[in-house]
């Protein structure tokens, strides 16, 4: 479901670096979604590319994610997402003196698939399945 | 309207298997939208830099597709359009042993431009001129 | 809150184009938001990666933009918004003969964060100061 994009300077994250932010976004969410469903897509910025403020940003990441498999709709829910994620992205970003913006948007749950199955809806005994098994099966019911 | 962006790794596809995806794909609107209205885009994954439940992913295709000229809201509809994607994407992904996720999202019909143009509302006359000429072009009333 | 992404051909603007389009981008919005707010971020597409209608697209500008500080709900104040923008991208893409598409998404206010503070609501004297001064700060209520 999620599907996080960063947007960054080349130079910004090493091979450590990803490997660390990708698990740590991952736990995020292990408490009731497959760990599958986290996807962290890092995104190398060319230099003269990124502009904020009209000004070019060689040191700026930008972070843009889409849920699906659970939508977050009232606006304390979304604060409690986002403020359970800045420990998480803090010591990557602002701690290293990188300027940084995230932002989520919610997607529809039926408009979704993965490996051409539709996911179980939440917290059913096939998504749990899912979640035990760290991939998908087909269900019944689907 | 449909803007689909695929994720995936370099050697996934090449020109020819670009081309016909692309192809298979705007034939799944070219029953009532414009041609010219589908766009598909490949973005080539570098190593390293695509993680799946905190795990590199070198054999993960994501795609991403953003709706515009019509809105399914129902997850009837939207199911349905899922399930119509499949027989296209399945041969390229996985009869070829690729993992893969695909979501959709609506996006609002007026905060839409082609070409500086605003497309004109759908199955009116001038959306009928528009596929049949497969361009955009100015339309009375718009 | 505008993140505007910029795909075309790679060599379709240099440096200054990419410099003024930024700039320009930016002044659409600077009579109500802190300039810091646009992020400007320009894809270099690679050839044979973009299709439209499933012909491959050379000429083509493709636009995206998320807005999070203000939602334009109604489609009026969407029309008005493509309107405004015309005459910023106009020259830069339809009068050097490129072809182009853009369209806008709103997203969630309170599912966004900038150096992991909260943005202040709409018209506060806390957005005022972090206009009048081009930059995040803490403000008291966050």
């Amino acid at each position: 479901m999620p599907m996080w994009q960063i947007h960054g300077p080349a130079d910004a994250f090493g091979t450590d670096d990803k490997q660390a932010l990708a698990t740590r976004i991952t736990d995020l969410y292990a408490d009731f979604l497959p760990r599958f469903y986290v996807n962290v897509l890092f995104h190398a910025v060319e230099a003269q590319a990124f502009y904020v403020g009209g000004e070019p940003a060689g040191d700026f990441v930008r972070i843009t994610v889409d849920h699906i498999a659970r939508a977050l709709d009232d606006p304390a829910s979304q604060r409690a997402f986002v403020d359970r994620c800045l420990p998480v992205l803090g010591p990557f970003l602002t701690d290293r003196g990188l300027r940084w913006e995230m932002h989520v948007d919610n997607t529809p749950f039926d408009f979704w698939t993965i490996n051409g199955l539709r996911p179980p809806p939440a917290d059913t005994p096939a998504e749990r399945q899912w979640r035990d098994d760290n991939r998908p099966s087909p269900w019944e019911g689907a």
